[in-house]
């Protein structure tokens, strides 16, 4: 589909063309392709050509007939053939093997990343679908970012002409009654905890604050977990709740904003998809990676957005 | 019910009578009878009484004509009358405020336990089922555990007159579908961070595969979760599946443990529930509290066994 709002094409990067961004794009096409009238493959015309081949080898996808066809712009996505998947060569050819993750393969991914960025940022897209790219083969191509969240950050910083600084951004997922934002992502666990800090806290709830009348024409109801068990049991199984999570909830209830907590994080997710009507948190913020992915892949991956 | 297998009483622990502990029993006993026949309240005989008349003020929990009645050991409670709650009195009496955490109610708490635990020990109870304790309370107490699992860890020590460290223990949660036992439980997750070491792990995985034959009749085949997100990304965010929980788990298998991992933490717990037949894992080891109990109390706490 396209961008209903926009009228402009969708970017589909390609991800990783070594892991299986490239076949989960193709059995899209072939799933539904109604809807996917109007997306354009970002990424590397030979490496989709191999996925197609290896996928027709197999007789999987219903891709029978199907073929990948170049495109000179994203704008000529709009008016495939049936059967084409149109696909927009914005990387270099290199060799890479299926399968094993490399440097070259990662460059690939993190090229067709940052060409759908751009245009999306120049608005000549109207939204941007992510394949999965691989963070080992990222690193070996020298791309310092660990994921999609850090390369759009940056990208989106360059566009604005400003320090990375100064364009705060948090990862949120969504599925089906819960949507967690949060305070840190591709760290180690260790690291994670030394980001639960009064500033990093408060800028996760602001933007958030900041973010939902865009997405959901509203303000937020912001619930924000704890990082210890029992949330610290009042400080005796760590302090950071006493330090630095309530402190930043009641700097930001002061100005204004409608959030609550710190709430033990083994029943916060649990209280958020229970809870209905004006009592029901639009979010919760999870002090680190798994303890917002948990609960989110656990209750609807298949339905989650990230 | 009296434990089927043993024909003994099944002892009940007040838990903390400032807390939700005594009404939750209360219910219990008017919400199914006959289930509750053969079980005995031990406690405080006037907080339970307290507790009763304060439901029975606001006609909550089906306890109109119930009473709670003293015994003067645990088998009279086999025989009591209809509408009577056997409360065996094993602690003193001391002023408490209900809703208020305090030192009074935390030895009140602790003693309950302190008395069923030794019974089990000396098999004068079929079975100990545990209200809720706040662990604040028992500090202020100066009870010098976190909770219920190293409280009976101590008892078992002193009952076998061994050194604690030599009654390795573990918490297990349990819900449909799914059981999971923690490298670490109430401590900070800094703390838990410092836990998660081979020697650490290896004996979780031991003391689940001792336990495992009399708990369910056979041999576990156990999952173990990673502590990093991503499981460290092969190192890129933090080091522990490397240096301290691959090592563990390959220790344990050249012991003739069935035992795989370390897992990605966001999505083994959403795996092991989906597995089934000779895949499916019989139990998924969690390296901190939260990493286990996000998941079991978001998929079954009204059916979850600590």
């Amino acid at each position: 589909m396209m961008n209903p709002a926009t009228a402009l094409p969708v970017a589909v990067t390609m991800g990783d063309p070594a892991g299986i961004g490239p076949e989960i794009i193709l059995k899209a096409f072939a799933g539904d392709a109604p809807l996917m009238q109007g997306c354009c493959v970002v990424g590397n015309l030979s490496a989709m050509r191999r996925a197609l081949e290896r996928l027709q080898a197999k007789g999987l996808g219903g891709l029978s007939g199907w073929t990948c066809e170049p495109v000179a712009s994203i704008g000529e996505a709009i008016h495939m053939s049936p059967r084409q998947v149109p696909v927009l060569n914005v990387t270099s050819d290199a060799p890479f093997e299926v399968g094993v993750v490399s440097a070259a393969a990662g460059r690939m991914a993190a090229d067709s990343v940052t060409w759908a960025a751009r245009a999306a940022l120049r608005q000549e897209v109207g939204a941007v679908v992510t394949a999965p790219l691989h963070k080992k083969a990222l690193s070996l191509a020298g791309v310092p970012f660990p994921g999609h969240t850090e390369m759009l950050q940056s990208l989106a910083a360059e566009h604005l002409g400003v320090a990375v600084s100064a364009v705060p951004v948090r990862m949120m997922l969504s599925c089906p009654g819960l949507r967690t934002v949060l305070v840190s992502i591709h760290v180690s666990l260790r690291q994670a905890i030394e980001a639960v800090n009064v500033a990093n806290v408060l800028e996760t709830i602001q933007v958030v604050q900041r973010s939902w009348p865009a997405l959901f024409g509203k303000s937020p109801l912001i619930w924000v977990a704890a990082l210890n068990p029992h949330a610290g049991e009042q400080g005796l199984f760590g302090d950071e709740e006493i330090q630095v999570i309530a402190p930043a909830v009641a700097r930001a209830l002061a100005s204004g904003i409608c959030v609550q907590g710190p709430f033990a994080p083994d029943t916060v997710f649990m209280q958020a998809l229970r809870a209905t009507g004006v009592d029901k948190p639009d979010v919760v913020l999870a002090m680190y990676h798994d303890q917002g992915l948990i609960p989110v892949k656990l209750f609807g991956v298949e339905h989650g957005v990230n």
